[in-house]
């Protein structure tokens, strides 16, 4: 940010609401789920902020000035979310201009910025994307190192107007570290909402609720509810208080519960994934690992090595069972056999082999076997669903075996 | 449905407004996505409604019935989703009751039907459900037979407020089964819209944007507009017409010319993935392909077995680049020598190597190879972003250049 926000003084203890304004004809034909929408609700909601309104308006200057106009009418922030690209359909920064009514002026620093970005990745610019410099006048730039589409701040009155790209990545990553620490300065916010969320495998989610049931109906401060995901089951802790460390205090002993009820099913907190936790292992091992993967096409691999540390120590075979049964001399079959042999060929630490065998009628039976240094372990499940599903639980129960073998260093 | 639409007298010349009220705080906070409203917004615009707005707003009578007179003065056809359960929080019909300045009355045979439905599951009806079978006078009833939740719909003059279930199945079923072949009947409707995706990779999106321009800013009917993916673009021509005959027709020329203009950029349409193209393409030549990738994590191989019918033609190596060169026993190193080295180790007709090189600064080498019996081609490129960003262009990259040796036959 080039400058940052101003802080007038404001009645902290007044309810500040929020309005988001979702951009782009996309939406409107429901061509694209609105995605972006539910992150930013998410992240105002932890900082306090009252949302009432979300809206979504297509590329037209007009209406989308007007649900601008209407949304400065009744909430102290307003986010806006897409039309900032490069292309005539991008009219975000027009209507914001026409709702505040500001002219759009050239920002010579944000010139430089799109420049630079295009020149280190060795294109060139493109007389449409300078159309991204100009910003309404006497708003605050907001650069963006991510992407091309600046972001910007209109203060109108003891209002403020946000305007975000639509790609996720940049949206995100300019909301998170921009603009929430921007309206939490520039409007005194105290009161916060602090979520934890401990990330659990094994169970499914009604028999976590009925562990849980106690937390979840007689709990008002923190609450206490579930999310279910193929093969996992998160369960959130939101305390509301004046500050961060009152509403960890509240958090603690709920975790320590929770964490008591549901014991090694809990295998990590927060944004933590079950990848990260494998990735986690094996660097504190120093091991490495070679994954068989047959039926999964590879999906273990693809989440493990996305994993920060993970690259380096992880390598895979993806391979139907009878070529890899050749390719690496198995003879009897079994599944703790495969993966015995993958960690031999794959010259590493660990071997896992995962085999989604053809189904019988809406039925996948999926084996899983560990090989360490010591030995190997084979787990049999029958899972049904569509063999997309069945793909997403295999990697998960893969990357469960993998990290409850990590623990220990026995599979 | 217990009574079909009235079918009044309208101009099936004016220009149709919907707009889609979604209900329920937690679209509010963020814990769901609502893609409700995307689903509900494709359905309108295939029956050439214009959706001008879509608006969610939380479980509160007085702002739900403010956003229902809102919606009421500026669309035709009003379309709520959510807030029609048995508990406290769903206020929907005590909203539309308020908006329309109309009593809820109780429906004995909704309430039959729900007793109904109760009963063959083995469930004891609870009062609270009860309340479900009130809808404002004068509304026509619309049975759910998948669920508890009845749908309504309150013709208000000349405009039309619908209220449907939030549970995604029961939504869905309703919208399809009742409400589309209602508005259809009720307006007299025989306009449509159609949209021709066209999906392209290897230009960037301003690049594409300029290439069309004319067409992006020129054109009311069809419209042409761009979306950008990670190392794709989708240009998108959608047509008003009466029939989709004629919407069709509106497309053909426009689209030829695109195409025209934008040459072997163009892979796809509509739904068609570049995966699905080079499945399609190994299929038709009966051939099957071994990757190497290195760098990529094995997401190449990850998206090309989701394909239909590429499951049991792809195969995969994932590992790092000196390991890989150990085991296929490459001596010099090109890529174009790893991809015909892992064509041979895998006993398959194409093989492929997609090598990223560790960053200098933000910029990653790649190189991408390809090997069919008739000799192998490399490519080599400098992609920046982060490591994510990288894997998903280099695996869009290695899926375009198996797309063209599949097109050709020779790499």
């Amino acid at each position: 940010m080039f400058a940052g926000g101003r802080g007038a003084c404001y009645d902290s203890t007044k309810l500040m609401r929020a309005e988001i304004v979702s951009i782009g004809s996309e939406l409107l034909l429901g061509q694209i789920v609105d995605t972006n929408a539910a992150f930013i609700a998410r992240h105002l909601a932890a900082i306090g902020l009252d949302l009432f309104h979300k809206v979504a308006v297509g590329d037209n200057v007009t209406r989308v000035a007007a649900a601008l106009t209407t949304a400065l009418g009744r909430a102290d922030v307003v986010i806006t979310t897409g039309g900032l690209g490069p292309t005539a359909d991008d009219v975000t920064r027009e209507a914001v201009a026409e709702a505040t009514g500001r002219p759009l002026v050239l920002v010579p620093e944000l010139l430089q910025e799109i420049e630079a970005f295009f020149r280190t990745r060795g294109f060139t610019l493109s007389p449409s994307n300078q159309k991204q410099a100009y910003i309404p006048e006497g708003a605050i730039p907001v650069s963006n190192p991510v992407g091309t589409a600046p972001c910007f701040i209109v203060e109108q009155g003891d209002r403020v107007l946000i305007s975000l790209p639509g790609v996720p990545r940049e949206m995100e990553f300019l909301l998170s570290g921009r603009v929430i620490p921007y309206v939490r300065e520039r409007f005194r916010l105290r009161g916060i909402i602090v979520s934890r969320i401990l990330r659990s495998c094994g169970l499914g989610e009604s028999r976590v609720g009925e562990i849980l049931g106690d937390y979840m109906t007689g709990s008002a401060n923190p609450t206490v509810g579930t999310m279910a995901h193929l093969g996992q089951v998160d369960v959130r802790i939101a305390a509301k208080a004046g500050d961060e460390a009152a509403a960890r205090a509240l958090i603690a002993p709920v975790e320590a519960e929770i964490r008591r009820r549901l014991g090694d099913l809990v295998f990590g907190a927060d944004a933590e994934t079950l990848e990260d936790v494998v990735a986690t292992g094996l660097r504190a091992r120093e091991w490495t690992l070679t994954l068989l993967e047959s039926g999964t096409g590879g999906s273990v691999a693809e989440r493990l090595t996305g994993a920060p540390g993970a690259g380096d120590r992880v390598q895979a075979l993806v391979m139907a069972a009878e070529a890899a049964q050749r390719c690496l001399g198995v003879t009897q079959g079994s599944v703790a056999e495969f993966a015995a042999a993958v960690r031999v060929w794959g010259k590493s630490d660990l071997g896992s082999a995962t085999i989604i065998d053809a189904p019988e009628g809406e039925v996948h039976a999926t084996r899983i076997g560990v090989a360490t240094p010591s030995g190997a372990a084979a787990h049999a499940y029958r899972l049904g669903g569509d063999l997309r599903q069945v793909r997403v639980r295999a990697s998960v129960m893969t990357l469960d075996r993998l990290r409850r073998t990590l623990a220990t260093g026995s599979a």
